[in-house]
């Protein structure tokens, strides 16, 4: 029946002669080094593709057959597929040429690490279904955890604990689970529509949809407002009146998310002033630092986590900025028995001497899902290969670049800047008379950025903040470097030049 | 500062020189391809290594430092320590001697586009951030759908959809999530003490976990029980009676999840008869597959889904039976509105034209996290590479192995079947003379399987299933031949042999 088929001969024919084995090490062997130059080739011809792909909704849909093919087929003919059907639909956020939302970083070091991963296939739910990939899990939060100058309460060496997850929002939803089930053991569940949770209205999207997805009633969901004035930072004063008048209305304050570099503008909430708010009344806040996190093993950085001792948990993607490759979120949370009570189940056929006598991690009890990859290897060769200095270097290097952009904005009197510049991410927008037609604006760098865009040369977002609609440039794609960011600056400004040309004619 | 370092040198004396680049191509295939062979290597010996892992707990981390190292270190020390610390560590899964939990299988053609999935990084939360993924994803959903003869109602050719998930747990808790947001459309979220969810004492524990997540009041988790008589499937007139009841009592039938082979036992719950009842009461029923679901691909095993045109929701693990290494569940659903309504997030600086007027599948509003791998590329390569027949065959050999195994059973009066075998898992337990003190029974039973495990030679586990521990035969692992299954029969035999005589010495 055939093993993957490498030659053009009739697979049909030989199909009924050899076993099926899917998993031969000589085989696996040769297709996997194919499948390596393959990638190699495709990071070494990178720039040749567009950012962000051309095609039409429907473009691959339409092109393969409605059901899977009957024979076999040579892994060449599929190695042509990806590159004709495949990547001409790829949107290709390892470009260097990326700019959008936030750029995922990767490495070899992490590709490495997640090859071990896929390789061994471990599925680790608890500590005896894998004791490597429970052990070394921890020892990678507590690094990570070291390198970011935490406290020890967020430490295995400590008394807390860290937990790699998917996403942000698996993340975040495990811990408002926590301390929604701290507060049913007051309160009771019948009283679930008595608790509040609250947010800025920078919070990422997700955030509501979590605190849906827990039960939260939406009437619950408390979004305080920010304003250019406070660069889109939560206000600690907003946030306690808040609080008290819902305490003053009978309800109860379960959960606050405080973000470290938001997503549209990577505003900064004072941890420090809002755990104190959190603390007055004893509830849950839970700093999201999903990418600006990363950039706290910085010294000059980790100014931005202070505070954080006095927080329930700590969320944090390596994926973003920390050369990881997806999906890599870290969570760290100090009462980790409240987050195993949530979470914990104790089926008979899971059951077993390690879990029961030696009080080891089963980490199934630590996030949503059962299964859980050997995740940790990734984060673990990455530290082992690079080492701090090298990653601080990789975080500046990209800041460094950012304030290159910042200062190119910054010297053509047709642009401005929107919010100052925090991380490696600029906000800006072109204003050329410096209208304050918000509306007129907004149709203007909606030209420009559909124009950049569209050559497929250079790929960035934008965002509204405040009413104000601006372009989003995120510099940090692993692959550029500063001649990537002059190009696109270079294109930026062609491309405005052509817009305002045409708005003269309209 | 150097990247990944492959000398023997001065790393820290080169550090200051070189620019760090974590992705240069060329020493990315460099390394690569040495991870290959490590991996490679690995499959080729892994008879050789114990299939439980026999290391104490806190091996590892007593092991490792406690933070991370200063200095970068040769690749090649590197690869080194896996083999010396992280493979001792392993409960090796991909071992042809594993016969525990439910295998989890694996292929050449997964870990193929496991390796493209990680190359392309690609995040694919809406169309237009990974045309290709999205597309490929609907393209393989379809695929599947096709293969296991599901209706139309569940296809994008039809009027349904489906999409990869991580876990059954995160696709079970969308299903529920939509489920209960339309209840509230009707009876507001003020009444969400009201819903009621359904399944048996044999569903998988997660299913009593993910509705707490949801915000399901745990008095109102009805869990109907089993028997053995019923090969401990749900019975539907049990679950139409318990309905009726709670109807009666004012309260909202929600959600039903039936399983096609359960995690204890590979039950199978009667899909057309709950359906049935879930339809008269307007109850959104789920049918859980994550195991067996894989071999209804095979005509013989397809009338374990029959009535599957009558149920809302279905999910199924290809990392389970279908070579797909981890992490990879399809979720199919009819009313795919429901499911987005639900899960929608519509933040500004996620806009774009093709999510506004194209109408384009985005598939962050179908699934918990925001952030999407390219996961559709393995399930791609699997069935392209392999074709139905061959993947048919891959089951149909896993159950056939177990139906030899069953035979040794049978052929020995010192044991018994505890449960008819359905698909490739065997229950059953040593039980020399016949007793039916089950205490004794569990006693004895356990000995056997904790001498059986410490050997490292065979892992298997237990469960309990209407209080009788009995032994769980998984046949499944990629690598397993019949040679595997009658060597891992000889052990137990020979620990039989042993524990019984250690019985008459007490």
């Amino acid at each position: 029946m055939g093993s993957i088929d490498t030659s053009d001969g009739d697979a049909y024919a030989n199909s009924a002669v050899a076993p099926f084995k899917p998993l031969d090490p000589d085989e696996f062997r040769k297709q996997a080094h194919r499948m390596v130059d393959f990638i190699a080739d495709y990071y070494k011809n990178i720039e040749n593709y567009p950012v962000l792909s051309q095609v039409e909704p429907g473009y691959l849909r339409t092109q393969l057959s409605q059901t899977a093919p009957y024979l076999p087929e040579p892994f060449e003919n599929i190695l042509q597929d990806i590159q004709k059907d495949i990547i001409p639909g790829m949107t290709n956020w390892l470009s260097p040429n990326f700019f959008a939302f936030f750029p995922a970083t990767v490495s070899s070091a992490a590709f490495l690490g997640e090859m071990l991963c896929t390789g061994f296939n471990s599925v680790g739910f608890n500590w005896l279904a894998s004791p490597a990939a429970t052990e070394l899990e921890m020892v990678v939060m507590d690094w990570l955890a070291n390198m970011l100058k935490l406290p020890k309460s967020f430490m295995f060496s400590g008394t807390g604990g860290g937990v790699l997850q998917g996403t942000t929002s698996e993340a975040i939803l495990c811990t408002i689970i926590a301390a929604r089930d701290r507060a049913f053991e007051k309160i009771g569940v019948e009283n679930i529509g008595k608790l509040v949770v609250y947010a800025s209205d920078q919070t990422h999207s997700f955030f509501v949809k979590t605190c849906k997805l827990a039960g939260i009633f939406p009437c619950n969901i408390r979004i305080i407002p920010t304003t250019a004035d406070d660069n889109f930072s939560m206000s600690p004063d907003a946030l306690r009146k808040q609080i008290e008048a819902d305490v003053e209305d009978g309800l109860v304050p379960l959960f606050i998310c405080a973000t470290v570099g938001t997503t549209s503008t990577t505003a900064i909430d004072p941890v420090s002033e809002l755990a104190d708010v959190a603390n007055d009344f004893n509830v849950w806040i839970h700093v999201d630092a999903a990418y600006a996190g990363s950039a706290c093993i910085c010294p000059e950085f980790r100014q931005y986590l202070d505070g954080i001792e006095r927080v329930d948990s700590l969320s944090l993607s390596p994926h973003k900025w920390l050369l990881c490759y997806l999906d890599c979120c870290c969570l760290w949370v100090k009462k980790t028995d409240l987050l195993v009570k949530a979470l914990a189940t104790n089926p008979e056929y899971l059951r077993n001497k390690r879990s029961e006598f030696d009080s080891v991690v089963d980490y199934k009890d630590w996030q949503i899902g059962t299964g859980k990859r050997f995740r940790a290897l990734r984060l673990w060769l990455v530290m082992r290969c690079y080492r701090v200095a090298n990653l601080q270097s990789h975080i500046r290097s990209d800041v460094q670049m950012a304030k290159m952009f910042e200062g190119f904005v910054k010297s053509d009197p047709r642009f401005e800047m929107i919010v100052p510049r925090a991380f490696s991410l600029v906000c800006f927008r072109l204003n050329p008379s410096g209208g304050s037609n918000e509306a007129d604006l907004e149709l203007l760098n909606k030209k420009l950025l559909d124009r950049v865009n569209s050559t497929g040369r250079t790929y960035m977002t934008h965002t509204k903040a405040g009413e104000v609609y601006l372009l989003r440039f995120a510099v940090g794609a692993t692959l550029t470097e500063d001649r990537h960011v002059y190009a696109a600056w270079e294109l930026i400004k062609q491309c405005a030049d052509a817009v305002l040309k045409e708005n003269v004619l309209d």
